[in-house]
């Protein structure tokens, strides 16, 4: 199955001591693929992944998979700054049936040469050396402080065809996704929620984004209509949703919301150094989101 | 004993298949030491710590105290973006005696509140729950993307008086440091090899340095003499050798002249998304250096 169309890319939930609460993941991933999510990109930036050991993502993702969740569906982030631990994560995927993993470069140095990006790739590649490997490139660079450049996209294409397969692009800028959907055959998910109608135009396979964690049926909505006249309204109240997220802080918003929906305190919780929404803004966050089609 | 003086930022050594050569490692150690070095800061960014795994870090810290290298002249790096391995590496220091550590703030996510900061510190100090730690902050904002602000400093000195006893101030800004230094009774360690004198002039601890890896005698040197007349000429020579460095890339400049020193090529082994210095410029490297007295 080529991935395409809507990724949750889920958040991650803690109980309060933060340990990753992984029944609540296991509902969550369940919740958003029943409700219309073609598939769940765990352990993103959203996801809080880089806030987590090994270990944990290695036992989270089992347990995802051993309740169920059809592998296929996944698209977990396995990028790292240490090649090591990325090929261990790409390795634990695979032999879980997972095939489509979402690669961070690594992300310490900054201003590494493209060179030592392509070994950095190349050697997580030819070190998994597994011929099931999808790999979509992960670029983020607002985080990671590390952009991939499309000619080194077009270089990593090139010399791994069948297993780099795609980008996820959260840059949120435009040209760059449309430099991308030029390269033609490569299955380029939007991270940019407002982005999402103009990527699919163009070609794009879909968008793996944090809104589908909250309103899973407006992306799906918006996908399956995406050609269709109303697609612009469509994609108008997503970034009304969009607005509102960012004015309360997006992961610490998310959880906020997750947490009033399931009646579940914990919910809030985030490691640090994220904080969750503070006490005083939970009324005016809920507020803004009335009118808003919070489906339980 | 309260760290002072001049720490070399060792560099990891690798073999060709990008494991750790421990026992280059633990030679390098010592060589450094008794060429003058106070202490030994393993695990920084000039050792490309963030390239490796938690596993890879525990292993080759046993394996240096094992060899005899006293671990109270030891600082490793401990910090990670995943506050699970940096609270496992620091416990481990512990347990090896190694008590002073230098400590990343999470990395990841860019733009942190410094109460979000705060509760990273504090999760890490409350979790390793240990009166012998002495935590080291690591101000490195150029790599890690997050700078530690002054007020998050001494909220931190603040809370934890007896475990948060200093910082590295890698950041090259010198009112950072005279800042820093003007906390007073606080360790500031100077990372900018160009302000070693005007920082110990202010009543810096020391420096934790990477030129210690390749010329310890003239950093020691330039410790001993700090308040001599000459110490503006061993300074000016610093910086001579500084601009080589940076001329040909640090990381990969130091390790070409140690390969050189050493006859050993598998010294210009970095991992990715570093690269070796190239071959065209060995040449150009030497000459720059020679006139320098890199003691064998």
């Amino acid at each position: 199955m080529t991935p395409r169309g809507i990724y949750a890319a889920a958040l991650t939930p803690f109980a309060r001591d933060l340990q990753i609460d992984t029944e609540r993941l296991i509902r969550h991933c369940r919740d958003v693929l029943v409700r219309g999510c073609d598939g769940v990109s765990l352990f993103g930036t959203t996801g809080e992944a880089n806030s987590l050991a090994v270990a944990e993502r290695t036992a989270a993702l089992e347990r995802v998979v051993d309740a169920g969740i059809a592998p296929q569906r996944l698209m977990p982030g396995t990028g790292c700054c240490a090649l090591p631990d990325t090929i261990a994560l790409t390795h634990h995927a695979l032999a879980l049936g997972v095939t489509a993993v979402l690669v961070l470069p690594p992300f310490y140095y900054k201003n590494p040469s493209d060179e030592g990006l392509f070994d950095a790739y190349a050697h997580i590649i030819e070190t998994v050396a597994d011929d099931r490997l999808r790999m979509y490139l992960y670029h983020i660079p607002q985080f990671s402080g590390v952009p991939l450049s499309i000619a080194l996209v077009e270089r990593l294409r090139a010399a791994y065809p069948r297993t780099v397969v795609g980008i996820k692009d959260s840059s949120g800028d435009f040209a760059n996704a449309q430099a991308l959907c030029a390269l033609g055959d490569f299955g380029v998910f939007i991270g940019a929620e407002r982005l999402i109608v103009k990527t699919l135009d163009l070609g794009g396979a879909g968008t793996i984004c944090a809104l589908a964690n909250i309103v899973p049926e407006t992306l799906a909505d918006l996908y399956a209509r995406r050609s269709a006249p109303e697609a612009a309204a469509l994609q108008a109240r997503v970034c009304a949703q969009l607005d509102v997220l960012d004015r309360f802080g997006f992961i610490g918003a998310l959880k906020a919301l997750l947490a009033a929906r399931d009646a579940a305190q914990d919910w809030q919780t985030v490691r640090p150094p994220l904080r969750a929404l503070a006490s005083a803004q939970h009324a005016a966050l809920h507020a803004a989101f009335d009118g808003l089609a919070l489906t339980t």
